[in-house]
């Protein structure tokens, strides 16, 4: 398989995703409860929808899908890491940023990715890379240009121990908001949450945008500046994330630790 | 001029911007810096168009608007208040949140708003409130009926000192946020954060949501459950908020006070 081919591949799955998904985005009806994923979070009907139809894409493949609500599926030489909706709550609430996020790598681990590739589901945008180059609808993309820390626009997870709500969102797509660092339109996104000791996101929410970034030009490391490139595409594996521009990487290590 | 009459140039005028700038969202062309708002703060070329549009419809009828870039224009009986694009920031980038707000009210003050009229132009859902009741796409809305702060979502602007980041942003355009609120999608709206001692808010940044909002059942104040109804449409008067369903918003304002 090419990285031309998986992105013909990723196309596909995202366009048939964003099909079957769009007439009950915004209704009570794609939040409806209908199971729990393999790692223990609710999965709504629409996720059930999403990853269906994108399973059934991907089983034609010689691939293994590793996924949010299946776990592991195929036994093939590629894996595949997908997150069918990135961005549930939005797509429940009819909010437009969610996403697909789909990863293709020649082993398990995140620097054999070949291809990555996000689509946001109620926008069209694409963003992919491959061959050592990102895009946006076909427009080659890189990250910002800014050294100023205290101009920079930051997409910024942090604990919220210190207020009593459960969610103070930011945009609520990870994988959409790495893609606005790899075009320039963020400086940084940053995820410093914890969840039993470790981070809070998980290898198919961020790999195919972590590619992405890769290639349009930013730096990433966990919160400690530790790198990724050894990181499993694994449903074990958590991340916690700082991605931004060459320039104020190491500053913002320095202000979060 | 009815409520309906206002609505249906509200409307108008929302769809003439909407069609004025959809070509050039997400390009540097939109950001282009070409003045300065009666505020001081710059205008982008987005703005301008985006205002230019709407006051050629607005001039039409016997009304005084008071617009973000241009301050108070004509002097007809009604005020009209008007944000021609709240969300630069995501209009410029391309990220889909993005609205025209729009108040019709029959003296200067909050409380004499008869029409509230908010689009998000990259998706064109619309909200209005008219007569005591609340919409969106004609559809009646109303806040959530959440009771439980500590599961409850929130979009909270909160002061940033502690951080040296220009913008830890949350959607980014308040006018679309608060009917947020309005529709049930969040149980609340925060926006704490002060300027030179005074809120960061202006009117014609909330008071058409507001309005939505409170048709919608929702309660609101300031930050220190101040009322906001004798509030004024004016250039001068800026705004913190606290809007919420009516259970929690008690609670908000003894968390953040």
């Amino acid at each position: 398989m090419t990285p031309r081919d998986a992105l013909e591949i990723a196309r596909n799955v995202c366009e048939c995703v964003r099909k079957s998904v769009c007439k009950i985005v915004g209704t009570e009806d794609a939040n409806e409860v209908v199971g729990f994923g393999c790692d223990g979070t609710p999965t709504k009907k629409i996720d059930i929808i999403a990853e269906s139809v994108a399973l059934d894409i991907l089983r034609e493949y010689d691939v293994t899908v590793l996924t949010e609500e299946s776990g592991i599926v195929g036994d093939g030489d590629v894996f595949v890491s997908l997150d069918p909706i990135d961005g549930t709550f939005n797509a429940v609430k009819g909010i437009p940023i969610y996403s697909t996020s789909i990863c293709f790598s020649r082993s398990i681990k995140f620097e054999d990715t070949f291809l990555g590739y996000v689509m946001n589901l109620a926008t069209c945008d694409e963003y992919y890379s491959l061959n050592g180059k990102s895009y946006k609808n076909d427009r080659k993309i890189k990250v910002s240009n800014r050294k100023d820390l205290r101009n920079s626009n930051i997409l910024f997870y942090y604990p919220t121990r210190s207020y009593p709500f459960k969610r103070v969102r930011i945009l609520g797509s990870a994988s959409l908001e790495i893609c606005y660092v790899a075009e320039g339109v963020f400086d940084a996104f940053v995820d410093v949450r914890l969840k039993d000791g470790r981070g809070y996101l998980r290898s198919f929410d961020v790999c195919a945008g972590l590619f992405i970034c890769k290639n349009a030009g930013a730096r990433m490391s966990d919160h400690r500046g530790r790198e990724l490139r050894n990181k499993s595409l694994s449903l074990d594996e958590r991340f916690t994330l700082v991605v931004s521009n060459p320039h104020i990487h190491d500053e913002i290590l320095r202000v979060i630790s």
